[in-house]
């Protein structure tokens, strides 16, 4: 294994996730370039001199990234597999995740497709190709049921939750159905938990990060509690179905599962990303090897390293901004009781109510009193 | 506490510390700029884009620093502490560690008049004012002695061990005293092991952190274990005398020690540093926070963190330059080998023969355990 001072790591992508893995390159010697938006404002121009302004969705912006890294990864997937490919044959520079596995999941459909066949549970759903499928699917999945559009959808936007064939034409409408977006119909699950798990694999192996459980706030997540507060046999059957899943898409890189636990403890597969995810930021701190530094690993041909916690709890609440304006940190209240919070602020200039401006975790002995100092300190702070 | 989203932290020096404490600044959203040389090359042009060139001694060039930063710390001591508080005069922007703290240790004579006055044990020196005081200090501290240059020394660069007056002669002139360098004589302390502390300080108070054991090869720390392997009744008293050190030149930041333990379970303190130190590299995965974190808190108003290690023991072996040329960190041997090592390297472009390329962590249960996987995998590594 050899790493050049040279070495280049290219991101698809200037958010706080490029960011955060951006400081784990840096400490393997390893130069990033990140793709960015016009507004000269995303997390990674404060972090990096090799900056591409342009958006993910330009295509030269994309190649010139490539044609300056050894390699290129991603922090979303608002991107098409089929330029992904195109930019790895045209430039020679590989991109891991592979456009070939990004293809496998690069909408909810062909994401659904994949892993109902690779026999991986998921919820039942069905494409709407009319107005008239509407009911169709209110037939067979009960009102209410979830319309989503295939691509772009995140943190609740792209999803529609939908009681009648009334809100469920005007959702579809919304989502941009009537404009030609393909939109699926789903069934909607009572779920009690929800579950996330991330996998870290390239040829060397996989590492399975522990099983933990999200809680959204308005379709956001906000809190994650590691490990998920349910029996280990239910924790390790969704580790089971992570390392599945990533098989299913031979995935290379850092992937993260969403799960629902329903009341008769079935798990189902809800969501993939082929990126560090929300879900992992506990491991920074929670882990021997944060998500992060996997998703490094693995792209640039080290061994995922194995990843076991720290501690016996963990506890993440993300800092959704509170304030609409120039974001500053207030560490309101004692400052001493902030001494045990690793706090992170991912250096976006401007906050707004909601947005994701950072996050603090919390690792102890106790989730119960993890998650009460937790809660106590995110009321204290204004972002 | 308020901490701005465009918050500004300048270092002077462009060097590994300042790339470890500009990723823990990042964390907090803080932008960080650095003073580099104008080779280019040093480890900070690749992860940040607000580079100052011009050197550490260019009095524009800090001035452009301290223009642009909210708040200025340090990563070495080769600077002169009237300078430090002109800049900060000039600039209304404060120093930390303060020009007032730099100018009681910003050299050894000064240093040791301090440390001695505080009533801290050092070993005995004296300032050789003229060629004839050399025989003097061989009759006051027998031969061998040390002969040291106040200023400018690191890594046994400006020191010299003389066993007799022709030794003393010459290497008084090497040093520089004949050109009117002021040159200290040291008594030669036979120490058993070499102690270090680290302590990070503001006005919220003080973090100590553990007492370690240093290695040196050739003048250069190699090896780090933590905690020393001595009694605890000797380790906290290592980590006494540290903080009354700090006290002592009411430091705010972070500061190293360097201590002598005799055979005789005498601890004397050799050297300081106010900055993050080698001695603390272990502490990026041994400890809850590491020194750097410690090191922008204290800099930038936060209060220091609490520090305890994770495991009960930790080693940090450096990467020493093996070949000159490209640096290409190879890991030579079974991939797997490195598993549990981290891995550190500070994207300095060159390699050459003993320079400090980066390093690598073990924390675990046992620290002979550790170390003997430490020294085997330093084996494997070329860098």
């Amino acid at each position: 294994m050899k790493l050049a001072s040279d070495y280049k790591l290219g991101i698809i992508g200037g958010g706080q996730l490029a960011r955060m893995s951006a400081y784990q390159a840096y400490r393997y010697g390893i130069q990033v370039g990140a793709i960015t938006s016009a507004s000269g404002n995303d997390p990674m121009e404060q972090v990096t001199p090799h900056i591409f302004r342009g958006g993910v969705s330009d295509f030269d912006t994309l190649k010139k990234l490539a044609d300056w890294a050894d390699v290129v990864t991603l922090e979303n997937e608002f991107l098409d597999g089929e330029v992904l490919q195109q930019i790895q044959e045209q430039t020679g520079t590989p991109i891991y995740p592979t456009p070939a596995s990004f293809k496998k999941i690069e909408n909810k459909r062909i994401e659904k497709d994949t892993f109902r066949n690779a026999g991986i549970p998921v919820a039942r759903y069905m494409v709407i190709q009319e107005p008239d499928d509407l009911s169709k699917a209110g037939a067979k999945f009960g009102w209410p049921y979830i319309l989503k559009s295939s691509k772009g959808g995140y943190d609740g936007y792209g999803n529609a939750s939908v009681s009648s064939a009334e809100e469920a034409a005007k959702a579809f409408s919304k989502l941009g159905g009537t404009a030609g977006k393909e939109i699926i119909a789903e069934e909607r699950v009572d779920f009690v938990k929800e579950l996330a798990v991330i996998t870290a694999r390239n040829k060397f192996g996989m590492v399975t990060y522990p099983c933990v459980e999200t809680i959204q706030e308005n379709h956001i997540c906000k809190t994650v509690i590691a490990p998920a507060r349910i029996p280990k046999a239910l924790r390790e059957q969704a580790c089971e179905l992570a390392r599945a899943a990533t098989e299913a898409i031979n995935g290379i890189g850092l992937f993260a599962f969403e799960f629902f636990l329903t009341e008769d403890n079935q798990i189902l597969l809800n969501e993939s990303a082929p990126r560090p995810h929300n879900s992992g930021h506990y491991t920074i701190e929670g882990c021997k090897v944060s998500q992060f530094e996997n998703h490094v690993r693995t792209v640039t041909g080290l061994p995922p390293a194995p990843a076991p916690m720290l501690a016996p709890a963990a506890v993440m609440i993300n800092l959704l901004g509170k304030v609409t304006g120039k974001a500053v940190l207030q560490l309101n209240g004692d400052i001493r009781d902030y001494e045990h919070a690793h706090v992170h602020v991912y250096g976006k200039s401007d906050s707004r109510k909601g947005r994701k401006m950072g996050h603090i975790t919390l690792t102890g002995q106790n989730q119960e009193e993890l998650l009460e100092k937790a809660a106590y300190l995110e009321q204290q702070i204004i972002l």
